[in-house]
């Protein structure tokens, strides 16, 4: 089944059931009225939303209405845990050769991995805002899952059986506060804002044949105001499959259900698939060319990130989000802040 | 007033409100029933929750019962975001000096923090279970803050604003795991295990003068089986004070109700004064006997931290939390995963 949740004022939205096409919806009323709800009791409440997905892909839903993505929040609005490994090595392989390293080896054996704020995601739609365009503004585009509880210890089996729901995310990463943030080693705060969602979490079997080992068999279509930048193969080069990433998590603590698990950016060792990141082509030009032609995002671009299935159908809806902020540098206060205006209120 | 929440078998628990003393409770049912949910609409609920405190301290409120800490999950039992600051720099300079490094000039004026797991906190009496006694466990006394909004680019004035409650925590850290993951850069996940939270959040106008200007001047008493291992004071010696930890989050991102926000371990540059930490200690015998001589922690050992007022009270109540697990390292299994028992199920 397809699960999203509609904006409605709130700070967790409400939950709908999606068409499996992505053309209808229905609200969960009477089941559900928030996604963490059911996370948090799967086993009782799933089957009734499973039941309404049948009766909705059939047509026979009496309340169904158009699916408007731009409706959409993520489907976690805010979540317990966001964290987000680093998967595809060829990514990282290309960042650190931009800058004169190489991968450790330990590399293939164990991941990458970081803890990112859950508390303020955004929606597939929602223009991302940032204070800066100096501050290297770019995407990834991700997989992730969504889990249930997993226990401490937990093996990759077992973080495979924990794994409830799969969507995109769009990891925005500011790239020139990463290095001063990986050179303290204790992980982004600044460089990695809000991330955003796709607008429908779907459960595995909605995958069929795609969802192999714990990995996602299918195209992730990357473009920048229109022109693709990757068509990246999400399948066979991730390196640790989600039950492994779920393990890395598990091993010294609980992993609770609405646990957030991102793949890290898609990437192909095949360099004509594009890549998933400005980041990656700025690292490959600067070994072909020299330096870096393609600058980072610019105030007004577009992001555009989408996965279809064999049947041609958007398997997890698109996330379409517009670059916003100052269009040059605010200029610093007294004490280096900036001071330009916030998106969003405070209460 | 003084807030905490008490196990109900759900998953968020109940609210109570605790009496100055801590003498006695009383459940806040027919205002709120989850922290969460008053962090969300403060300005409505909170004063209902004061009247009630208000007539619990005048000894009229007519269901109160005694106060319990064992029956206290952490005042927020999951929340949608943990961030570790380390605002006291005695507590980097002597892990650090320890092996051969120094501070960084930018420690003065840029904090270090890490995004920690928030999904499973621990109660201030529930014992904490480690898969090994080899993973150098270690106690952190720590002060926390959990805010309302704090809108992306606030400054330090804001960030104090934006404070709610304050509570103690114990941010357990695994000191051999800690190496691989800094050496890592992308922050701490495996070493840093699920941290607990005084029995009590308080609002700021609890501590009287002893809140100032975003720093809690009084002392935290930190023991392990009874013995004093700390009385430091809290204080001055915060280089970075809350409201300014919050601006470093919120630069790049919105902040949002319920997000907790960590002193790092409490530390003077006076070592008679004891320490908030193993690690601390075993910095300073290295460097005064040439080796560390206090072990980390032991499976059966209890630390526990509180802080008192002038009056001589509890301000936070005590953690007391006892160190579980496996009294020696289980065999590794053929992909060196250990393979000890979970401390909890899966649902």
């Amino acid at each position: 089944m397809k699960l999203a949740t509609y904006r409605d004022g709130s700070r967790d939205g409400q939950l709908v059931v999606v068409s499996r096409d992505l053309s209808t919806a229905h609200y969960a009323t009477g089941i559900a009225t928030r996604l963490q709800q059911v996370l948090d009791d799967w086993n009782f409440l799933s089957p009734q939303l499973q039941d309404l997905y049948v009766t909705l892909n059939q047509g026979k839903a009496r309340h169904a209405f158009a699916f408007e993505p731009r409706q959409c929040m993520a489907p976690l609005p805010r979540a317990y845990q966001w964290a987000d490994g680093s998967a595809y090595l060829p990514h990282l392989e290309r960042v650190r050769r931009a800058r004169g390293a190489t991968l450790p080896p330990s590399a293939t054996t164990d991941p990458l991995m970081y803890q990112g704020g859950s508390d303020d995601f955004l929606g597939p739609c929602d223009d991302a805002w940032f204070g800066s365009p100096s501050w290297g503004i770019d995407f990834e585009a991700e997989l992730a899952v969504i889990t249930g509880d997993v226990a401490m210890g937990a093996d990759a089996a077992q973080g495979l059986d924990g794994i409830r729901l799969l969507l995109l995310a769009n990891d925005w990463s500011l790239r020139e506060l990463v290095p001063a943030e990986l050179a303290k080693g204790f992980g982004f705060v600044q460089s990695k804002p809000a991330t955003a969602f796709g607008p429908v979490a779907v459960t595995p079997d909605e995958l069929g044949e795609a969802w192999q080992h714990g990995r996602v068999h299918g195209t992730l279509q990357s473009s920048v105001n229109g022109r693709k930048v990757g068509l990246n193969d999400a399948g066979p080069e991730m390196q640790f499959h989600f039950g492994e990433l779920i393990a890395h998590l598990a091993k010294t603590r609980n992993v609770r259900a609405g646990s957030i698990i991102g793949s890290g950016t898609v990437s192909n060792q095949d360099a004509a698939k594009g890549f998933g990141c400005i980041v990656e082509r700025r690292a490959v030009e600067a070994v072909e060319l020299g330096a870096p032609a393609t600058p980072y995002l610019a105030i007004g671009d577009t992001v555009r990130l989408e996965m279809t299935g064999r049947d041609g159908l958007s398997v997890f809806g698109a996330i379409v989000q517009r670059v916003s902020g100052p269009q040059a540098d605010a200029p610093a206060d007294a004490d280096g802040d900036d001071d330009t205006p916030p998106p969003d209120g405070t209460d």
